[in-house]
């Protein structure tokens, strides 16, 4: 068996084994397939297909390439989530708190923000001194302690995906379902959640442009978690227009404090505990009315709130007390309705505006200016008049591709906008 | 435009522009596409096809992405030769002198051999002294003087397919079409012939397996060559059986020899001077009885002979007078019949078993035993008698799996083969 076999097995349509799959997977990870090996195999993937079987298969593998996260010895349920990037989504900073003050435990790595979509952890870090970098001991004894953690994963866990990733990104390879469905949940079945809910996106400012290739893919992972003995839970969610009103570090994580106090409602509100009751569900075995019930409850007696704070100073994060409102940039523009009508905002458009403002990265590793961002002021559907502010931006460095991008991500339209789902379609759940 | 978007057009089946492929050409032979990058486009290229169009772009590119070889100054008609590959294919060395010994000139860039295919280098070499690594001006010159050259590329020509051949190879995308003949012809149009013949192998000891998917190939060549002004002449040739009697760099000059002497008449000798007496009618515009009658007598009247003993001399070789035979390795292993029957005889397992007594090459740079190699003392289609001799192997280091391979070449059948045709279709030659 050679890795050239392997390619030349899925170029030819030939179902591979898992002697096969694994085989290829370990010469990735130790490093004797080449880059070239690698692109030919993940482009014969994406025009070829997998099987169920073989997506499983290559997940699986990829989730043994490393170090696996042994489970914490506390016992517990554990819950993990996952979004494949929006703007304007911060629903994991509110689930975790909702539901680690309701007893599920939320032991969860997040990413970085890159292209137009923001990153969990660089919203955390927006609180001055907090470290996302915690060492495997120090996140299991946060979630240990508290029922919370948020962090970036330090250990060399599912090595595979690493090269593979970083060569389908210069090889127009990112765009392959089973390929996707094998980089998340290879990182997930390396971890120990229990129960594992999917935010697979669509729409103008997702990755997956329509809804069908969102389900599809959203199937899919449900599938090979399945098939690994998790408890799977998946939704494909609207990202037509921005989540929150908030875009960009500061912005976000203001919005959050503000939905986690009750004085805040929209579509992010509405999702992250939708979200929350669909886990708490599942984890406790609960109505659907009762779980709904819990997570707002959850919200509207500030409990979920204090398990934030708490999870914010566990981590190092200072002013837990004042961070009423975190700082926006010094500059603000805003931006104005040029005619009356029905309002479109494009998340897209937004994301790519607030990078170019300095709220977001081009490329990986670029610094971020926390207090760049954007703020809407009216929302999709909604019909403005003539003059009316629609949103403001804050940067510090001006940037004019910045403010034309901001600008046009607003279109306004005589006829009614009839606004696609925001969830479209809910998978899993039933026991 | 980036090489990342040329390679996402072909995955999504867009026809690309000359703009684009001349962009994606250049940044292969500068260094600035990744090997990563360069397999994916050939896995997608090979998966999802490429129009005529694009094939001759890409094809023309290449050509354009080093040196050229400058025309000689000395005027004449340059005739030029390619065959895909096969076992005991020494056209090159006999038809090369039959068309210079008529007026034709040949100069001729000739490869080496890899796996079980031998090379026109390699056999050439087999004369002590010889030198393929002629300099332009001395190539350029030798042509000039007899007509005729055959040495290896020494300027810095066709850097891309160079590029695109090392990751072809290792990722499983070597048999795609539009690549193979991108490749072939790229280096044709590189240099400056008029003519050029194209024998492309079908059957057993062939690249290409398929009768179909050779004409097809060849058809391609030829359309390509036509629309950069060359006049093109293919031909797509059988190769279940070896071509001549002999295997090996010795065994194979030894019968160029024999047929350039007159003295030996077989499929090899009928293909080479059919080939020959091809070109001849493009070059001159005879009849075909005309040239078949030409071509013969070069070979009958001693000319073709003395000028391929020109040839040898003018690039070093010595003992002109005296290789009536080149000797043959020590040891000598008989095959026999073990039963009787029609014999069929396997090429491909013949020129895998040449490779393994040590007369090929399992990778680039190995050393060749020009000494080692196979006789046939019968041919594909006889009805042998138990106990017969069919071959004769030679070798200087014993190899088991040498002598197994060459047994396995031999089957024996109750029924009488109908071979396929030796030359299936010749595409071309109208004027």
């Amino acid at each position: 068996m050679t890795v050239y076999d392997i390619i030349d097995a899925k170029k030819k349509r030939r179902t591979l084994t898992a002697e096969e799959i694994a085989y290829f997977v370990g010469k990735v990870a130790d490093g004797s397939a080449t880059d070239s090996q690698i692109a030919a195999f993940c482009m014969a993937t994406l025009l070829n297909g997998m099987t169920d079987e073989e997506s499983y298969l290559l997940t699986d593998a990829m989730a043994k390439s490393g170090e696996q996260t042994p489970r914490p010895a506390g016992g517990g349920i554990f819950a993990d989530k996952h979004s494949t990037g929006g703007v304007s989504d911060s629903t994991t900073l509110i689930l975790v708190p909702v539901l680690a003050s309701l007893g599920v435990k939320c032991a969860k790595y997040s990413g970085r923000g890159l292209a137009h979509t923001g990153g969990t952890l660089d919203k955390l870090e927006s609180f001055p001194g907090l470290r996302v970098d915690l060492s495997p001991a120090a996140f299991e004894s946060q979630v240990e302690r508290i029922g919370a953690a948020v962090a970036g994963q330090t250990r060399a866990t599912v090595p595979a995906d690493k090269r593979m990733y970083a060569v389908r990104d210069v090889t127009a390879t990112v765009d392959s379902i089973p390929l996707i469905a094998s980089s998340v949940m290879s990182k997930k079945l390396a971890s120990f959640a229990d129960i594992i809910l999917l935010d697979v996106k669509y729409g103008d400012g997702a990755f997956m442009a329509t809804l069908e290739e969102a389900e599809k893919l959203a199937r899919l992972m449900v599938r090979i978690g399945e098939r690994a003995g998790r408890r799977m839970l998946a939704a494909v969610t609207c990202m037509d227009a921005p989540l929150g009103d908030g875009i960009g570090c500061n912005a976000e994580v203001n919005e959050v404090l503000a939905i986690l106090r009750g004085e805040k409602e929209n579509c992010l509100s509405r999702l992250s505990l939708f979200h929350a009751a669909k886990i708490l569900q599942a984890a406790e075995g609960l109505s659907e009315t009762e779980a709904n019930a819990r997570a707002s409850e959850a919200v509207f007696s500030g409990r979920a709130l204090k398990k934030f704070e708490e999870m914010v100073a566990a981590q190092g994060g200072r002013g837990a007390d004042v961070y009423g409102t975190l700082p926006m940039a010094k500059n603000m523009k805003k931006i104005t309705a040029k005619a009356e009508g029905f309002l479109q905002v494009s998340a897209l458009a937004l994301g790519k505006a607030c990078a170019a403002l300095g709220g977001g990265r081009t490329k990986e590793g670029d610094a971020i200016d926390h207090t760049a961002g954007i703020l809407l002021q009216k929302r999709q559907g909604s019909f403005v008049k003539r003059g009316e502010v629609l949103a403001e931006i804050y940067f510090n460095a001006s940037s004019e591709e910045g403010c034309a991008l901001a600008e046009s991500a607003f279109t306004l339209s005589d006829q009614k906008i009839e606004a696609r789902p925001l969830v479209y379609a809910f998978i899993g759940g039933k026991e």
